[in-house]
């Protein structure tokens, strides 16, 4: 649980099609060495064989949408189970920020985030070989995808300032985390 | 991550003084074997030399309550780094089961939950040798505490439905986490 | 150490060619989810280039039976140790399996079990990048080899009963080390 | 898994009482430093504030025997996990030398060995702050213990080339199992 | 590998008992929360049932000196291999700074430091339930001692420079070990 | 920590284009199993598609000397953090053996050994699906390297007589780190 880079790139859409769950993007697209979590916006067009969720890969559910807020994370760790645990802290953590602004008719189902009955997440952790790797992305818009799904824009959430406020708590929480660790005595 | 047992003991009011933070407590009291998490209600009276939060011990801060809902779990794994992250999770579910049912006025701040600027809830997880112990409690009554609190009854929640709810979910989402850990392809 | 499903596949004869030995398998070939370990009858037929055993490769020693009992095994583990452990534990399962019913003439070294001097198992384990694969073997019929081997058939031992035997014990045995891990007191 | 020492004490009797389950007790006592595995005999006499199987304490079932073959390890290793598999290894290795001298009415059931339904054998793991330690006895006189039991005597086994045979054999697997790691190709 | 926080209190003498090698000293001595590593000067006293090193307390070779500068370290880490290699890196850092100076006659033998073939140095890694705990230290004065010893004094090192080097020389090879772990790509 | 086999190949000339920091290339090529850390010479040149350093990769600076010393080392262990260490370890004998010979004007910044401020050597570690694998290389020429470097040869320092006290002293120290494992009491 080393300290955590945090980036916002608003500047420019960019298209997730999951060849960015890879080991080093972060590093090789922003120049972000070690453990880092950026978001962007921008489509998502997952096709079959980038996706890495064998349940979606055997039912032939790809991931797509017009437009998405995308967290990409990666951890130098060596536990999948360790990453799974902060991938769902951060998920819990977009959920809150939802239900903080008193939205109703929210659900969390796992990793699933829910309005209105329709899906507005998706979420997933997997392993590299040096590292633990996320990807979990909130739809902006509600079209484009191949089931019924919910957006921040009907919700009226605007994305940048959502984007920060869910880098900062995560941030924080990572913070708390660390401490939490160096403070407590044994039993 | 083994399958998680849980209990509501909703029957005998018990006094949380801190030695219940021990490995086998839940096996010894209870006849739970394995990793549990259980729930009771009582006051909360823990003396400086029982706590484990060092920093509550410099500042010479004790935990003191009239009642509140107790949630006690061991879990038999050798890192505390994920014990602490299994422990925010679970903090995270008890913000999550409160914002839910549309009170205002809350906020979290790591694993502390407030309400109208008052706190509702104590929580710690340490190690012993063979286990991590957590324990997390939210006052019942707001009365009792050495600083001004917040309880479940001024906010309308029934304290034994809750408990329910929150051990429901996080067992539930347990089971995600397992299955998250075992259907995803590497990168 | 989460708990572990098996099945017997008796209804098909399926080649084990070493492809087999892949993450995931289970659950694209039979659907099971998860750590799992399986029977199934039938050649075994491995190339050098499939082989994993890096001893074997270099002696060029291919694998090759007419008949033989495959057991499969995935766990979602990421100690290559101890994968190697619990593939010891189940080879010493088909071992005490066989002398129970009095077999004479057996010798166990290391994971190779020999009857007459003639050699009776093949096994190995492997590491994938999210769990540990495990292939043990045993033959049914003693042909179809480029060494001397025995087989169940010539020793009396009907297959499927047999199959039943060895994973029943394995799993047994399973639920007491999870048993074993939780009731202990440290020293 | 580094490379384990072993040695066979025959020359004066030993009380077990369950204090020597401590960490470094083989440093102390015999000079052994680094992972040991030894065979002493000797009566066992443990009373319940020196057991840590919680299941027997709760049941208050002491362990005693007139006398015993005791085997005492201690490897220096992290894992309790590991330390279990270890163990139920070496306590598989003695049930395969009673099953080879061709005795019969042998059964095993976890981690205890009986004959004729009546138990030979005690087993425990634990974890001390450095370290996993083991302790496996099997009774040669069948006197003394709070149940029916049989020992090696009742059967013709003779306990000194019998500890000499279960500790060879339990080394030569461990260089087995060292070698397995270290030859193996990932998939 | 987190970020580590470095001390040199060079304003008041502290005799080191042994009594300093605990969790959380740093804490509640210094206020030092997490990793950190501090260096402070005084007496070394430490009776033998204070002493971790086993093989100095089979010989019953306690540890004291009239004046050394002592170095104090705790790590948030559950391996104690990992803390044994950081405290050699460690005493490899102080021998390095010596050496540079253009002293002579020096020789290093595992964690012990020579001078004119006289003992310069002492350390030990040890564990604790909640993180790995290092004491090295170098004699400033040669008097005091139960054997013959060398100090920085009569080699013409200043304490305080030193000490400030080889903490900062430390902290920055941590930087870079961090660096490392970040920046490779797998094979 | 296993114990480390040793080797110099003193006969041949080898070149290191990086394709030999691959897992069982010390077994494929000179039959060692195991933990191994071998010593060869020759060219070095490594194009920028075989370079793990992902830093170089982006500053597009191969690695290319004349002839050196090469240092390959396997260890099969999961921790890229540990293997790191072992690596800054290695190269800090290495500079230790140089100052020792009384050289001046050496000087270290993290795993890079500098002589008259010209670069000395090179050294990464990384990790495979079944170890952690290190090359380090010293020059002992001082040509052919796309920056000024320098090389054993100008320090005055036999190549092989070199190799020989590093590989005996990191040996030797290995034997140190174990031992200090298991003689240490816990606090």
């Amino acid at each position: 649980m080393l300290s955590l880079q945090t980036r916002v790139y608003d500047d420019e859409a960019l298209t997730y099609d999951g060849a960015q769950l890879a080991p080093h993007f972060l590093y090789r697209r922003f120049e972000l060495m070690g453990d880092a979590l950026v978001a962007f916006a921008g489509p998502a067009d997952v096709a079959l064989d980038h996706m890495v969720d064998l349940e979606d890969v055997k039912k032939k559910a790809p991931i797509a949408s017009d437009r998405m807020l995308h967290f990409l994370g990666e951890w130098f760790i060596d536990s999948l189970d360790q990453g799974i645990l902060l991938q769902h802290l951060f998920v819990g953590g977009i959920y809150e920020c939802l239900l903080e602004r008193g939205i109703r008719a929210l659900r969390r189902r796992g990793n699933d985030i829910y309005f209105d009955d329709r899906k507005v997440s998706v979420s997933i952790a997997t392993k590299s070989p040096v590292s633990v790797l996320m990807h979990s992305a909130v739809n902006i818009e509600n079209t484009g995808a191949p089931i019924p799904v919910a957006g921040l824009a009907e919700m009226g959430v605007e994305p940048w300032s959502f984007a920060r406020e869910v880098l900062e708590r995560f941030q924080r929480d990572c913070a708390v985390w660390r401490n939490a660790r160096v403070k407590v005595l044994p039993r």
